[in-house]
């Protein structure tokens, strides 16, 4: 476990140590959207990660850290979504016990896919506190490793990978976009690009309805996010103490994005470059498009978070 | 213009000329659906070729054949679908005038893509006569040249090179799984497979509802395609004079897939990859699964023919 803010040198740890288990993720572009956009844009398809999101790359980080002793523990969490699914894969490929406690409400599919990797589930109330309640006595039971969905070094290392892999590719990149929920994304973006390149720019995008972000950079202080209203469902929970001053560093500018912009941006993706991506995804190019008279840069890369779609009731 | 069957050095001579122009689309794998055949499968991307489908690259290899005395008459072809618009950018790209005939009814986005690589579009009554006679007219009017969709050696040579590329890059493929609609893709995957593997098996796909390819290889002569009943839009078409005497030589045999194997196959593509392909791509995996009786290697091809999905009305 890494108990300090990560450095380049943990990213690139980071990448050696994933690299047997994720997909090294391709880099798409799009003339059409180039021409709406203004701009040459490279856009790094982790959609196409295992289990659809970048969190396998954090979750896979801190698993394979682990030593031997800390692994037999096995690692616990609560979530109902990405996070849990890459930390059940991760632990499958290790061979330590995965256990996750997941609220009564969560997506049927979400639930099979972490059951599919063999994790334990732990279902309890939909509440914060039934889920951290629940998730404290399975850790007291077991003694296994608590393994937080973002704010935790290992995981921001581990997330940076993602950036690291596009830099390596597209080293003339002037900006990097990434969207921000509890910030693990973006912060390993910044640790890892930073490091690569120190005047590259790196910019957050954030649902209007979840700007908790932009205003905890307004204020210089975390601002919680309290009942966030956006159908980016992965972008709705609050800083840590772990990823803002990461962000606070590095992080030039949070654009925001409404509703009509972030499902215009996601069917523009679906529709132009056929590759599916969840609504989470699309606030990178919504953030582009909704604010054209911000000048951003030539030649920008933007992280396409996951493509965990709901294929039943899309947004249009 | 070809006027002989092509040999494999036809298709690597159409590989040179379009690569100016056409992307080299990336292969895909997935374990999930390789558990699902109980085989390794490798997914040929043509849903990212230009203009979303493999028609790009026949269309792209025969325009820029032409000699400047021949281009300068332009071209011109009928058809409501990709291979109109797969026309209007090759020819565009080369600087010549496109003539597409295109019925009162079809699709709003590909008139509008047709119109926006600037072909000059003639609407007629949708029926084949007025499809026909329509463009008789314009090409004894402008001399210009028409280009036929799959019986053209030409475009079986550039259809050829989606396989060129896939074997160049798996060069231990046992087999290789395309549809069958005119027969352009798979009679140019033929050659190029054959070409550089004499002993791969080459299998073809086709909708239960539109099954011509596979009654006219058991009666040993073309078997025109009437009343087609498929999700499948473009696998509609009858085999042609020049395409299908190369199925009967090469193809190993033609499987078939019900409509709703079609659907569940298209749906599994979308979940598990996370990529837009069209029903009429979906057939290959289809085949596959609905028929684990055959016993079809280990390592498999499949070529994915394009991506122009309706996204306003999945069959799910």
């Amino acid at each position: 476990m890494i108990s300090f803010p990560p450095t380049f040198s943990d990213v690139e740890k980071a990448a050696e140590r994933i690299a047997p288990f994720a997909e090294k993720t391709p880099v798409l572009t799009c003339s059409a959207i180039n021409e709406m956009a203004g701009a040459e844009l490279f856009f790094k398809c982790e959609n196409f990660q295992k289990v659809g999101a970048f969190k396998f790359r954090g979750a896979c980080n801190v698993v394979f850290s682990l030593t031997d002793d800390e692994g037999a523990k096995g690692v616990a969490t609560h979530s109902s979504g990405n996070h849990a699914a890459a930390l059940a894969l991760a632990g499958k490929l290790r061979g330590i016990s995965v256990h996750v406690v997941m609220p009564s409400n969560a997506p049927e599919n979400k639930q099979q896919a972490v059951a599919g990797y063999g994790a334990d589930i732990t279902f309890c109330e939909p509440t914060l506190d039934a889920r951290e309640s629940t998730l404290k006595k399975i850790i007291s039971d077991t003694g296994a490793i608590m393994i937080h969905p973002y704010n935790d070094y290992g995981i921001i290392a581990g997330q940076g990978t993602a950036a690291f892999e596009l830099i390596s590719d597209y080293p003339d990149l002037d900006t990097i976009v990434a969207p921000v929920g509890g910030g693990g994304l973006i912060s390993g973006t910044c640790i890892a690009a930073k490091g690569m390149k120190p005047d590259i720019s790196i910019i957050g995008s954030e649902p209007q309805g979840a700007d908790d972000a932009f205003q905890s950079l307004e204020k210089g202080e975390i601002v919680p996010q309290i009942h966030p209203q956006t159908i980016a469902d992965g972008l709705l929970t609050s800083l840590g103490d772990k990823t803002f001053p990461i962000i606070q560093k590095h992080v030039s500018q949070i654009l925001t994005v409404s509703e009509n912009g972030i499902i215009n941006a996601m069917r523009t993706i679906w529709e132009r470059m056929n590759i599916i991506i969840e609504p989470s995804a699309a606030v990178v190019l919504g953030a582009l498009l909704e604010h054209p008279e911000e000048s951003i840069g030539d030649k920008i890369g933007l992280i396409l978070s996951g493509g965990n779609a709901n294929l039943k009731n899309l947004p249009w």
